[in-house]
């Protein structure tokens, strides 16, 4: 039977529409069968793209009826292999990206409702647009999707302040395993009425459920916001420097991003235009951004004053604070670089970790001493949202090594060297972006046992046929 | 059989040890068995006090080997009817009072590691000799329990910038139905592996687990904090006040509690002593709360200028900013003193409800005249948390009714009028204290019916034998 003729495809049109069905034979499926990195190239039965939450739930059923999997997907930017379907041709990809309708804007009550396929960058702009902010940011924020965030429950550079996208997120709207729509798009910070449903369908990337709407919450704008650049002497001063920060500054203090010299040199290397400040080869960059609600000139002296006693307090042996919005973005613009001049200088085993604050300098110091002692040479590139204890602690082959080879040959030993340690710290081995198909294999070695039973006895309750994204977050072999 | 032969109770006693057995043929089991409001007064085959998660769960054990059900307790302070036995002298009472070491403090990570059975005021004093803050604050912290707080989601007064309680914590340890131990005490403020349990446990009210541990987000203390007091002309004003002091002072906003002209006088009438400021007799009065992370001067003049904008715009008619703490503490005393004395003018019908900010106006005038329709001469105690859209809307009997009577022939009846109109206007019939029995039968009613399955499928799922405080969120027809 070819995959046009497949039982399933006449009802999902009837579901859709036709010209909503795509199928390899009329479309080339690559944007939605291949993974952002690249990593993965499956093949979809067809991908269907339902126009509203009753389509979607008219698709589940569907599939339901044909024991067909599904594999919800909205920008297709996870960084885990969560959103693509495997190899066998069998799973129905099911984009939200045509149900992208902003809802409603709510200025008193500061949300704003919206479609699960809408942008990110749209849902920013329909804030903006009312004078308000949305304050989830993060690199794919042009392409990714607010169903893809709250479904991976997405961190990015504004976490420090305001939480995760879960924190972001007052309600959902849900189409569950059998079909039906939970509708849950209450816009309420407050509300005990039974077990928190929405913290559950967050993050469980798409294997309980399929989002189709949300609240976010919304806040004012700040009056100013003023971004500086520290050199720090090593990450003890780096997290000594964050508590004075949050002691001059309280909730003002909305990013502290740390940098490694390594990773900065290869921002230097691959994008050469970008004028680095501080070149004093100080072993760590800190990046600080401070959100004020009084005026600029207020936020400058707040946030001069921060330095100066961090300076005084050898926290920091440099610092300087950006002149205007240019220099700050250009800041911005260094740090968001470093993955991008790390994929210039070739392939690397890339670790999204969290640990204790606390934690940090100890686990880094015996983490790279391992790491040189397991393959000599080897450099790091570290990075990250030190105020939220997540660092993107990535390892480039040595100089001059062949990436490949070195990769087939390294990475499950360093993955599992890096992993150790974090477990022996009290830390996460994926702190913002998921479990996916890539570390389905690896969670059961370092989540608490109780933990994974609890989470299979809640995928069978909720989705008894194990359609909804199998294999990622639990390994298939958890499934009945 | 009496219940001191009751076969259980010697593997309780094993589990325990005997003089952490209580019966009623040797103590007193009033506070264990009778709810704070006294609406209730139990009977308990006994009462367990476990001293270590251990102990817990070879209680857990015991019980589910007999099938006997487990009702547990903290502090016993709660609202709703959800932490003291049936009247059939067949449930366990667990009371966690005796597991109460505060484990941890890790000042670099903000972080405070504790038994669930520590007294929140034990915990906070814990922050407050490192020289932090603990932002969890409500009216019987002198007596709840972390674990209490957590299992109902507590709220209380430093909601509107802090969250709830469950955005206070960061990791849970879990005695689970079946007697083991879920060890998810991480102190990681970003975590994407697997589902979030922890949000799943917190407000479930001991329906799913017994939560035995928790980590909980310390904060620094502001330099200053600043109360303030203003009258408002009405709820228009106050929701327009609010978006204003929201602009101003952003997330140095801390408290915007609201209390109408009724509340006031029955605090005047019954406790004299207290000064209410600006007797002008205005409709409504709102205390606002500023956290600011500099100093108190610069606090008093951010807070006078957000006054001086407020009056200038007709949100509020007057205004007074507290001269110094012991004006502050009064003004939270009237505050926190309507409650009592409401209670002291007579029997009342309480609503603890939450609205979406922009809907409060019309929800109130909507419902004032609703109530005044169905019983002239009903007074309305309307007061709470504004900025998280929480009302405490209670219905106070006309002036010289017989409150018992009253309750009798109205209580049903104003429950569902106040709560349809809630329902309408998109809001929740539990703001923050939670269903426990009290509101069990009741929240079919107003529930999404999609929720309730999924809710109903999670209870099943992690508690198959439905020994776990049954009766409580999901009425007892709903389980197996």
């Amino acid at each position: 039977m070819t995959e046009t003729r497949h039982p399933l495809l006449g009802a999902l049109r009837d579901a859709v529409g036709s010209a909503h069905v795509l199928t390899a034979a009329d479309t080339d499926l690559t944007a939605y069968e291949q993974d952002w990195r690249r990593r993965h190239r499956g093949r979809a039965l067809a991908v269907v793209r339902p126009g509203t939450p009753q389509e979607v739930a008219a698709v589940v059923r569907a599939c339901a009826a044909h024991g067909t999997p599904i594999v919800p997907q909205g920008g297709n930017t996870g960084l885990v292999v969560g959103g693509v379907p495997d190899g066998s041709g069998t799973q129905v990809v099911l984009s939200l990206q045509r149900l992208n309708r902003v809802r409603a804007l709510d200025a008193d009550n500061l949300t704003l409702t919206l479609d699960a396929g809408c942008v990110l960058q749209v849902a920013q702009q329909a804030a903006e647009a009312a004078g308000l902010w949305l304050p989830l940011s993060l690199a794919a924020e042009g392409s990714c999707t607010i169903g893809g965030n709250l479904a991976t429950n997405a961190g990015g550079t504004q976490v420090l302040r305001f939480g995760n996208a879960r924190d972001l997120c007052l309600g959902l709207e849900v189409v569950t395993a059998d079909g039906r729509i939970w509708n849950g798009l209450r816009g309420l910070r407050k509300d005990n009425t039974g077990y928190d449903l929405r913290h559950l369908f967050i993050g469980s990337e798409g294997t309980l459920g399929i989002i189709t709407g949300a609240v976010l919450k919304l806040y004012p704008h700040p009056a100013a916001q003023l971004t500086a650049w520290a050199s720090v002497p090593g990450l003890d001063a780096a997290v000594a420097l964050l508590a004075l920060a949050q002691r001059h500054l309280g909730p003002g203090l909305t990013g502290f991003e740390v940098m490694n010299r390594f990773a900065l040199s290869l921002v230097r290397r691959h994008f050469p235009a970008l004028h680095i400040p501080l070149a004093d080869e100080a072993p760590y960059a800190v990046l600080l951004e401070l959100s004020d609600s009084e005026d600029e000139a207020h936020a400058r002296a707040r946030l001069e004053a921060t330095l100066a006693d961090a300076i005084e307090r050898a926290c920091a042996s440099d610092a300087v604070v950006a002149a205007n919005l240019a220099q700050a973005r250009t800041l911005w613009h260094i740090r968001e670089s470093i993955p991008l001049a790390q994929a210039e200088e070739g392939l690397n085993v890339k670790h999204d970790i969290s640990l204790p604050v606390s934690r940090i300098p100890a686990f880094c110091a015996e983490a790279e001493a391992a790491l040189q002692a397991a393959v000599p040479g080897v450099r790091l590139v570290n990075f990250g949202h030190l105020g939220d204890g997540n660092l993107h602690f990535n390892v480039q082959c040595p100089e001059g090594a062949d990436g490949p080879a070195f990769l087939r040959q390294y990475e499950g030993r360093l993955n599992a060297l890096v992993y150790d340690l974090v477990q022996r710290h009290g830390g996460s081995i994926s702190a913002e972006h998921g479990i996916g198909s890539l570390k389905a294999a690896t969670l059961p070695r370092y989540q608490d046992p109780v933990a994974l039973d609890l989470m299979r006895a809640i995928k069978r309750a909720l989705d008894p046929a194990g359609l909804l994204n199998p294999g990622r977050v639990l390994a298939d072999n958890a499934l009945p």
